[in-house]
C-alpha cells in the first residue's frame, strides 16, 4: 500500500511483525499461546499482503516451555520481560512502578521500531496510558480513543469510539475522533466517505449536552461526512459508519449491548430446552441457530484498535479465547499493512491545511 | 395503601382515576382508544385495588366518533382539548404556544385534582415541560426523571433512570434520582431495601467522571442501600434493583438495548426461515419462541413514570400498540393505588431530617 502523499512509504510486499502480550486476559498465558498457533497456519498469514512476524512478550520462564508444548518455539519470538501488569493495578501504578512489565516493554518494542503492532488482552487503562506516553499521540491529536467494532445488518459494521478511554472530552477532542474513526473505515472496509454520526439522544439539534451540540456544529464545518445525530438504535443499522461518543457513554453503551445481548441469549436457550418439542425443534433448526450465533459472536469483532497513537495497539477484550484473540490480530495485521498510523496523520493533516 | 406517616390518608378501596392523551403515539387516536376498550374489562380493573375510572382527553370531534364506534362513550369521560402537541413541535413552543392541547389539558386535570394520573405517548419533551411548569416538582426535588423498568434474568426487573429527561446533570440530581428510584421499587415491587447502583464504566471507584465520583460519596452517606458502580452489563442481572445515570447515558442504554434487541431478533428470524429443516425446526419449536418474545417484548414494560413531580404523569414509547399502552396504563394505576407521590415525598423528608 503505498501513501498518496508519500509519507513513509512502503513496498506492496511488507513484512507485517506483530508482538502479543503474552500475560493479558483471563486465560492467558496459555490462550495467547493457542491463538498463536492458530495465527501461524498458512491460511492467516496468506489473508494480508506481505510476510507475517508474530513475536511474544512476557515472562521467559512461563511463556518458553508452553512455546515448546506446542513445537512453536522456533516460530514465535520470545522477548523477555520480567513484570506483570495485573487487572486491578492503577493505570499510573502500572506505567511507573512496572517497567518492565509485558505491556511496557511490548510498547517500547513498538515505539523504538522493532515490532509494528502490540496487542494485547490486557489491563485497558494501563496499556492506554502506557502507549500513550511511550508512543506519543499523532501530530493534531490531544488523546488517543478505543474504537469498536459493531455488527449491523446485512453484515454490515459501524465504528464506534471512544468506547472507554476518555470519560470526559470537549467538542475538539470529538471532532479528533470523528477523523481518526473516518480514516480508520476508509483503510479498513474501503469506504470513499465514511458516514460520521455524532451519538445523541435525539436526531434534533436542540438535543444533548452543550459539548454534543458544539461538536455537531464544528464537525459539520470540517470536510468529513458528517450525517449529523444518530441515535443508540442506530448503531446496528446501514445509515452510519463511524459513530462518535465520549468513552463514558460508549463504554456504556458496549456493556449494554454485551448483556442486552447475553440476556436474550440465555432467555431463548431456556425456552429451547423446556419441552420435548421445543427440543426437537431446536435440534432440527440447530444449523441455523449456530449460524446466528456465529453472525452475532462479539468474539468475530475482539480487537479494539487504540486510535491516534503514534504506533499501533490492539486491545483484546480480556475474557477473549483463542479464536477471538486471533480477531484482534487480524485487526493489528489490517492496521500495518493498510498504514493505518500514516494515513490518520495525512488525513489531519489535510483537515488542518484546509 | 395508608401512609405510614398518616401524609395524605386514604381509603383502601380508593377510586382510581386515570385520563390518557388521546392525540399521543404513532398510531394515535385509534391505538389509544383500543388500549381503553381492552382497560375497561373486568379483568383488567380487577388487578388494582379500588374502582377504575377512565378518561381521555383531545379534540372532541375526532375522539367522540372513535368512542361511539366501540361502543364505549359512556364508559370513557372525554375531556375536550382543541391542540395537538406535534412530535417536533420544542418543548417551549408547547409548553407557550399551546395551552389548549391535549397535553396542556391533562396535566391542568391532573394538577387540579380531577384526575390521578396522566399517560400519554406524545412528545417526550414537551410532556415533561408541561408537567413539570403545571404540576411542578415535589419539596427537595430539582428536576424530575424519567425512570424506565427493564427485564432481568429470572423475571426480575430493574428500574433505570434518568432515561432522557436530563442530559447534564449534577451529583445532587442524581441522588435525588436514587431516593426517587428506591422509593418506587418498594411501592411498585414490595422491596424493602432496592439496591441502588451508580451506572459507571467499570466497578472502581477511581472510574468515571468527577460528577460521578462525587455522586458516589454522597449516595454512601444516604440511608439508602448504595451498592456501589454497576456496569451496562448489569441491568439484566438480579444484583441491583435500581439503576442512577444522567437522562443522556440513560437515552443511550435504553436505544442501544432497542437497537441490539431488534438486530437479534432480525438475525435468528433471517436464519430461522432460511432452510426447510431450519423452518420445520423453528415450527417445532413456535411456541418456545413465542414465550421468548413475549419475555422480552419491550412493550411489556412500556410505561415509563415521570417521577419526582407533584402528580402522577406516565410516558409510554410513542410507537406503542394499544396492548403497550395497556401497560403504561397499569404502571398509572399502581401509581395512584400505591400513593407513590406521597410515598416519595416522605422518604425525602425523612432524608432531610436524619
Amino acid at each position: 500500500m503505498k501513501s498518496s502523499t508519500g509519507i513513509n512509504q512502503q513496498d506492496d510486499q511488507r513484512d507485517i511483525r506483530i508482538l502479543v502480550d503474552g500475560h493479558g486476559g483471563d486465560a492467558a498465558p496459555a490462550m495467547v499461546l493457542d491463538a498463536l498457533e492458530i495465527a501461524l497456519s498458512p491460511s492467516f498469514a496468506a489473508r494480508f499482503q506481505g510476510s507475517l512476524t508474530l513475536g511474544v512478550v512476557g515472562q521467559e520462564e512461563v511463556l518458553r516451555p508452553l512455546l515448546q508444548q506446542r513445537g512453536i518455539e522456533d516460530s514465535v519470538s520470545l522477548i523477555p520481560a520480567t513484570d506483570v501488569v495485573g487487572m486491578c493495578d492503577s493505570p499510573s501504578h502500572a506505567l511507573r512502578r512496572k517497567k518492565d512489565s509485558s505491556i511496557h516493554v511490548g510498547a517500547r518494542m513498538v515505539r523504538d521500531g522493532y515490532w509494528d503492532a502490540l496487542v494485547s488482552a490486557g489491563n485497558t487503562g494501563a496499556l492506554m496510558a502506557i502507549s500513550k506516553v511511550l508512543l506519543k499521540t499523532l501530530p493534531g491529536i490531544d488523546r488517543p480513543a478505543i474504537a469498536s467494532m459493531i455488527p449491523a445488518v446485512n453484515n454490515g459494521r459501524t465504528l464506534m469510539l471512544d468506547a472507554g478511554a476518555n470519560s470526559e472530552c470537549t467538542s475538539d477532542h470529538l471532532v479528533q475522533f470523528a477523523i481518526m474513526g473516518s480514516c480508520y473505515m476508509q483503510a479498513t472496509e474501503r469506504l470513499e466517505h465514511p458516514r460520521v454520526g455524532l451519538l445523541n439522544i435525539g436526531s434534533e439539534d436542540i438535543k444533548g449536552t452543550d459539548v454534543i451540540k458544539m461538536t455537531s456544529v464544528k464537525l459539520a464545518e470540517t470536510s468529513l461526512n458528517y450525517i449529523g445525530n444518530v441515535e443508540g438504535t442506530d448503531l446496528f443499522g446501514n445509515d452510519v459508519d463511524v459513530v462518535v461518543c465520549d468513552g463514558f457513554v460508549g463504554n456504556v453503551a458496549l456493556k449494554t449491548m454485551e448483556g442486552t445481548a447475553r440476556f436474550l441469549a440465555d432467555s431463548m436457550r431456556s425456552e429451547l430446552t423446556s419441552g420435548v418439542v421445543a427440543k426437537a425443534g431446536a435440534l432440527m433448526a440447530r444449523s441455523a441457530l449456530k449460524r446466528f450465533k456465529d453472525k452475532v459472536n462479539p468474539g468475530k469483532y475482539n480487537g479494539a484498535p487504540l486510535l491516534g497513537l503514534n504506533g499501533i495497539v490492539v486491545k483484546s477484550h480480556g475474557g477473549a479465547d483463542a479464536e477471538s484473540f486471533v480477531s484482534a490480530l487480524t485487526v493489528a495485521c489490517h492496521e500495518v499493512s493498510e498504514n493505518l498510523t500514516d494515513r490518520i496523520t495525512e488525513s489531519i493533516q489535510e483537515m488542518v491545511e484546509s
